[in-house]
């Protein structure tokens, strides 16, 4: 099942330099390679890695230093070799159980093209488009509407009223449309107000598996254009994310937050409640935000504050310990010098 | 499709200041408002927000301060803002598809009114109240006993032998019983503790999307009545948390933790295992309880301390750069005085 | 149905010391016992708590102090009382609805004694062990290999090509193979890179209910043997868990760390992505891990330092307030100096 690197370098359309007969048995990356495996570089600061790795081949960016195995070059090296990988390990397409058509409510439609397993459940008055996947145990609400293309993994639950734009992708277990987590306190009990809105997902937005997304109280959440959110994610109530966000995994976004376009929240960062993030804001792992953070501003820390004042502070902090001794000597000099100054008057 | 104001205010049984032959189109948060549509204000605190929002008309609070638009003055604005609402956009009782009683595992039963879909899966020896809705791709495992009018959203699991009380409401994806995180490393492997206990959920309690509670390892981990439990969080085995809490997004709760009533963990909040929270116990978002907490007190910080003690640390860390500072010119001064000091005996 | 102290005694081969013609009727931990149950101490650490409890009887350790109330004496008094906990209240094995073997699609097959509720749903080439328990909406993916002695909790999520190895457990709604959170902006949008890999899930691990494990770029994201994961983690894209580590709830693992064996990730701690630890280090609860860690290492904080120096750190930090107040007083007592120099010059 070998693969000559002459044959490998042809398919993605690359220069060969060195042995093209050498059999390639399968890719890996460059930790992971085996002695039959081809690897790849995508900069030359990889080039030390290489050297030091068990491959019998790699494929690198045009103008990397000298190697002593063979190499393909080629402009884009990640994209080669997911066509090498593809071509050991050829991806293999989730199948979906066919369903006929007519097994959904009478109320409800699906475009051409479109896949539902048949142990989705699909409310009334729903309309999905075109060419979309949905995948087993997805339960779709009342008077949802789906785009084109939109995938929804396994165990997707969308509350009724969820709007969906085209080419989404919501991976398995996430929860769209849960009630806020909005209550009064009467007579010693916590009433829920009532959660009267719903979700909007613009196009093009990936949602990772287990994230959660709450309607909004009298009007949508909102999660814009090009976002992508990743696993564990909690986006409150009445949140309106911005356009080419990326939220990482286990992020929190309290209710009622706003945040620009091309914001970035690093992993277990979490913002109080109306919060209004600037475009490309970006805000460090962990962080929380209690302020709003202008367009463009990197924030970091708990109290989030600019991440350059929080490395400068903190470069202060960890010398606090030392300061201490610092003091306490300037103390005894100052005895010194009190006492020498009683002699001196005496 | 519109509405007069009069009609709305009529409606919510509110007094009408200015014209209420203004066609209303749609309801809308004052940040969201359009020209056509109604908003809503809960204090006076938005007066300026609501003269500069883009609104027909407003409801507002007795004695609100005069306005350029159209008002509805009523005693509780929310509340009739949310009738209006659904004037507009009936909220939608997502329907659950019939099922026969006689589906039912022989040994299980359901009370009158109660409506099970037809993908949820019920196990033996199970008790369900009356008027419960239990939705599509819940799972409810052998022995469990549920009360009247809960509800469980699509995809709930509940381990075996869970109990749960009257008016419980909880949301997609949650999982309740789960083994707890208990092992002892025997000979370099780890072998899990029994989980002989369960989890008993008390009347009154909501709990959050793809929230996860732990069953007790010989006991109950209970959930107090009128608790309210957002998304994604964690209460781990063992736990016996109070009456009336609410505990915010993503808050992690490790095993034997006991809390009073009215307590409340803000998001992110993480506490040990085995620490006690007094009544009216409060946690800052993203704090990391390690002590016990008295009741009444608000903590703070990692680790946490009296929220009040935590804000004046944090103002005087942020001086610890000038300090430095301060220490160098102090310094300086000294070898100015010890030169000084020389020259005066030399 | 109340059993005798001496019965007791006998079932778990121990040594009674006191009357056993008590009566017991359940079992509870110290803080929940009645006046008629037994309850259990496993070390004489909680003498006084059993002193001060209500319990009618104990189980102990040998050794253990005098008592006021009867006592039973075992080696393990753990293990003694969760089989006294049985026999007042059996575990009940959660049954699965058996399902006709050839209810599988033609590719896949099941090994003798597996049990796959109906309601689960099973890729094609699907290969499944022996003495496996999937349960009611489990979606296993096309091409998952799945060892021996496995249970699938309700509503699991396996993406395609997922490798499980033997007496693996996987708690409710857990999601592995998900894509990684991995993208390149082009023109401004955010294109996801291709996830090519898969998760490799070795022998004797448990994941807890919630969590989410991504495959990996173009190799496995692996978990390896005996390693325990509890509820709502994120292990993100290629990451290696080494063997037997312990990751308690909502700890987070971004894309490509690698841990050693006998690796301790604390509650909500986090990784930044590309981390090493080495074999047997910790992590402490709500720690920020931006650098490797060696083996053997506890780390502490955010950013994480040795444990030892955070405490030492912290025990410095909470003194800064005083410090400001010792700063000034040496001002002031540098002005008095000053001043009296400046007389001594005169």
């Amino acid at each position: 099942m070998g693969v000559r690197l002459l044959e490998l370098a042809m398919e993605v359309g690359g220069t060969l330099h060195g042995d093209g007969t050498v059999l390639i048995e399968d890719a890996a990356t460059i930790e992971h390679a085996e002695s039959d495996h081809i690897t790849f570089a995508s900069s030359a600061d990889h080039h030390a890695a290489v050297e030091g790795c068990r491959a019998a081949a790699v494929v690198v960016p045009p103008g990397f230093p000298a190697l002593s195995i063979p190499r393909i070059e080629v402009d884009d090296p990640t994209a080669a070799f997911a066509r090498i990988v593809c071509r050991f390990r050829p991806p293999r397409e989730w199948e979906i159980a066919g369903r006929p058509a007519d097994s959904l409510p009478a109320t409800s439609r699906c475009g051409d093209g479109t896949e539902v397993d048949p142990t989705a459940v699909v409310g009334r008055d729903v309309t999905i488009g075109r060419r979309c996947r949905i995948y087993a145990g997805v339960v779709i609400g009342d008077g949802t509407v789906i785009g084109d293309d939109v995938t929804l993994f396994p165990r997707v639950v969308l509350y009724e009223k969820t709007v969906v734009g085209d080419r989404v992708v919501i991976h398995a277990g996430a929860v769209i449309g849960a009630y806020g987590f909005g209550y009064r306190t009467v007579d010693g009990r916590h009433e829920r107000l009532d959660q009267l809105g719903h979700v909007e997902i613009e196009s093009d937005v990936e949602i990772g598996a287990g994230t959660t997304i709450d309607r909004g109280t009298f009007d949508a959440t909102v999660v814009g254009q090009g976002t992508k959110i990743d696993n564990l994610v909690m986006v409150g109530h009445n949140c309106r994310i911005g356009k080419h966000n990326l939220i990482c995994s286990q992020a929190g976004v309290a209710g009622s937050c706003t945040t620009g376009d091309y914001v970035v929240l690093a992993g277990q960062a979490g913002l109080a409640d109306h919060i209004k993030l600037g475009d490309m804001a970006r805000v460090a792992a962990k962080s929380g935000i209690m302020q709003d953070v202008p367009a463009g501003q990197t924030v970091a820390g708990l109290p989030a504050m600019p991440e350059r004042e929080f490395w400068r502070l903190w470069a202060n902090i960890v010398k606090v310990p030392e300061l201490r001794k610092q003091l306490r000597n300037i103390e005894r000099r100052l005895e010194g010098l009190d006492a020498s100054a009683e002699r001196d008057a005496a």
